[in-house]
């Protein structure tokens, strides 16, 4: 592969998302508005919207969800960016680390010099069954036109994956676990609640209606347990999936020779990978994504870096069982050991490779439109010392990371930030 | 508004496109194949497939016409793309002009060299009732939501123009009777006949079922008749509204600098306008669109030109209004004068200035998310001098443009290309 390289540095100024949850007094304009005005005020030096060339807005499928399309001159016109020029992408899940990549390229094409990318989805007034035949459109044909659902396709990979490696659903429950344990201390979490909580809460619930008090010793035993956790696509249970969500996020870019006008603490894009995959139908292998890979390759080609370079990073875990593939495609743990490293506390906020700091779509939530570029926020955040108490403590905290899964496998994104 | 440029010019080094029509054993796929196809072959001196680095994709919503979306991937493992990255764009009916447009800052951003850049739509496996209200999905909330139809919102368009300026139905004709000049010419349209052709047969098939013989004396008299032109959402007869189709289009776009290893006559993208629209709840006119006069400053500002230089252009006629009202926000006829330059045969193939030498979206087909790339198709056939008989005459013609409509003016492009 030839080595990437942009003519022309782009660099974040500002970034802002809503909280993530299921809102039915918020519609997408709302949400969009939300995160616009957190994204302006948080520009260190102060912004006028006016500066905005032109905005990429990902969004998957409102067309399904609300019945609507065509979402970019809609957020143009909620924004005051109208008659300027408002693009959507659409890679399922991944719709808008694309838009954050195509805002990149504008910037470093020299067209224009500001600006702003970000996403959002509106799912919650549809009904679970709704959502999950709406998800299934992101699938390739010979998945969800004959049945299978996301739940179901995830279900067959960890299979693959516990049958190949020796590893079990407590492996899974590993990760849940670990990214609850960081939920609770972010404010935008859709379910801002540890594993342990969760299972106090509904101890208690059971103990007031009087019945039964289950034997839990710890988040194992109540993860184990079918009436608390059951089984959504078998090895799939709940808590191995991530919730329905609205939400939305948004970044604003600059070129690099400008970003010192706006904040003295700008982060750098140094790496922007993308790829595209078949399909499971079509895979050479079931528990790794060749869209991952490919995107990997590209952004460590384009940095320069190399997985262990990676301070910490944002994975997507609609499932707990992807987050642990993509830990191992992307390089940060061999083929198979992924699962050890989550066992042994490697990816806790307080581990050596932090993974999912923000408390991953698992906890934080998924309103897939908005998802990329709110994995993007956390990195801006964590990069910036802003993220509170789930702080990554790293000394010269510099390079931060996040990947975004589409569909199945069939658009991946890897992007690298860098505070100089 | 500041002048526009590109760090890296970028060429077209290919083209092509499906017949347009209605083709009930075709899916996206296979249209998407027979464009690429055409599109790998047309290139003069060869090309390798596997050159390709990136694809991007227009498509406004097979979400609601075949119930699947996240088409980028597919269409990558179709072409033997993946895992190179594939990304959808989506702007309405100008889903692919985006995707060119795209494409462009793509290579001008010096990441990649070569990129495909096309579109498909398959249309016609809904009923028409189903294409209404998924194209209403384009509209904005205040218009699709509350009961507006896309003839609806163009029919008052016109009647707004008529009251302004003093234009009337038949003058739509002219519009309508020009554009089906030219597709008996063009083998890849889906009505390839004149409105003359068209009256010709139907007085053959009243003859024979031996009804009366109506006393059509010419095309204005056909056309003026409601039992063979009946009104859909008045001012708009059914023929001043472009047909239901399928097809799929593309182009290869390569870095400027290379272009010349793959052909002698590379056209080059000298202009890229594009802007938003805020719907007409919210417009100052009913007559003129926002989103093309924004479009159209950015592409001449870029391009250095002015309306006059352009030889040519494909102007999106979704519904003859359409035409009308943007050959004057594109600056080649000043506001209201646009119905005269058609009367006096201005915009016909041997006029001085040809619209629409590909047959309009009114008798080419308009597959939605397939006709922006299929615009700059004919552009490619004009300026490469392989247009046949439709072929523009002009000495020197060296620049020809097209303009891309989405919705009811959400989203619109310019693109100029000149061969030098």
């Amino acid at each position: 592969m030839k080595k990437r390289k942009l003519g022309r540095g782009v660099s974040v100024i500002g970034a802002g998302m809503t909280k993530f949850g299921m809102f039915k007094n918020k519609d997408s304009k709302d949400l969009f508005a939300e995160a616009f005005n957190e994204t302006i005020a948080s520009v260190d030096k102060g912004f006028d919207p006016n500066d905005i060339e032109a905005l990429y807005l990902g969004n998957f499928s409102n067309d399904f969800f609300v019945h609507q399309a065509h979402w970019a001159p809609i957020i143009s016109d909620l924004i005051g960016l109208a008659p300027k020029p408002a693009t959507r992408t659409e890679g399922a899940c991944a719709s808008s680390a694309l838009a954050f990549r195509e805002g990149v390229f504008a910037i470093a094409s020299g067209f224009y010099d500001i600006v702003l990318v970000g996403g959002v989805e509106e799912m919650s007034k549809t009904s679970t069954e709704g959502v999950a035949e709406g998800l299934a459109l992101a699938t390739v044909p010979y998945e969800g036109k004959v049945g299978f659902t996301f739940p179901g396709v995830f279900g067959v990979i960890a299979t693959a994956y516990f049958a190949k490696y020796g590893a079990c659903h407590r492996d899974l429950m590993n990760i849940t676990i670990k990214s609850h344990n960081n939920a609770p201390f972010n404010p935008k979490a859709q379910i801002p609640f540890t594993v342990k909580q969760m299972m106090d809460a509904k101890i208690e619930r059971i103990k007031s209606k009087g019945r039964p008090v289950p034997q839990w010793q710890n988040e194992i035993d109540f993860l184990s347990d079918p009436s608390a956790n059951p089984p959504v696509a078998w090895p799939m249970h709940l808590y191995d999936c991530c919730p329905i969500s609205d939400g939305a996020s948004c970044m604003i870019l600059a070129a690099e020779d400008i970003a010192k006008n706006f904040t003295d603490k700008p982060l750098n894009v140094i790496g922007i990978g993308q790829g595209s995959g078949r399909g499971f139908h079509a895979a050479e292998s079931l528990t790794s994504f060749e869209a991952t890979k490919n995107a990997a390759k590209e952004a460590y080609g384009m940095s320069g870096l190399k997985p262990e370079d990676i301070q910490f990073s944002e994975v997507h875990d609609c499932f707990s069982i992807a987050e642990l593939i993509h830990t191992e495609d992307l390089g940060f743990f061999k083929p198979g050991e992924g699962y050890k490293a989550v066992r042994d506390g490697v990816t806790r906020l307080d581990g050596p490779m932090p993974i999912n700091t923000s408390g991953g779509l698992k906890s934080k939530g998924h309103p897939v439109g908005a998802t990329g570029t709110s994995q993007l926020v956390e990195v801006w955040k964590q990069l910036r010392n802003e993220a509170g108490e789930r702080q990554v403590k790293k000394k010269d905290l510099r390079i931060g990371a996040a990947h975004n899964l589409g569909g199945t496998g069939g658009t991946c994104t890897f992007t690298i930030l860098e505070r100089r």
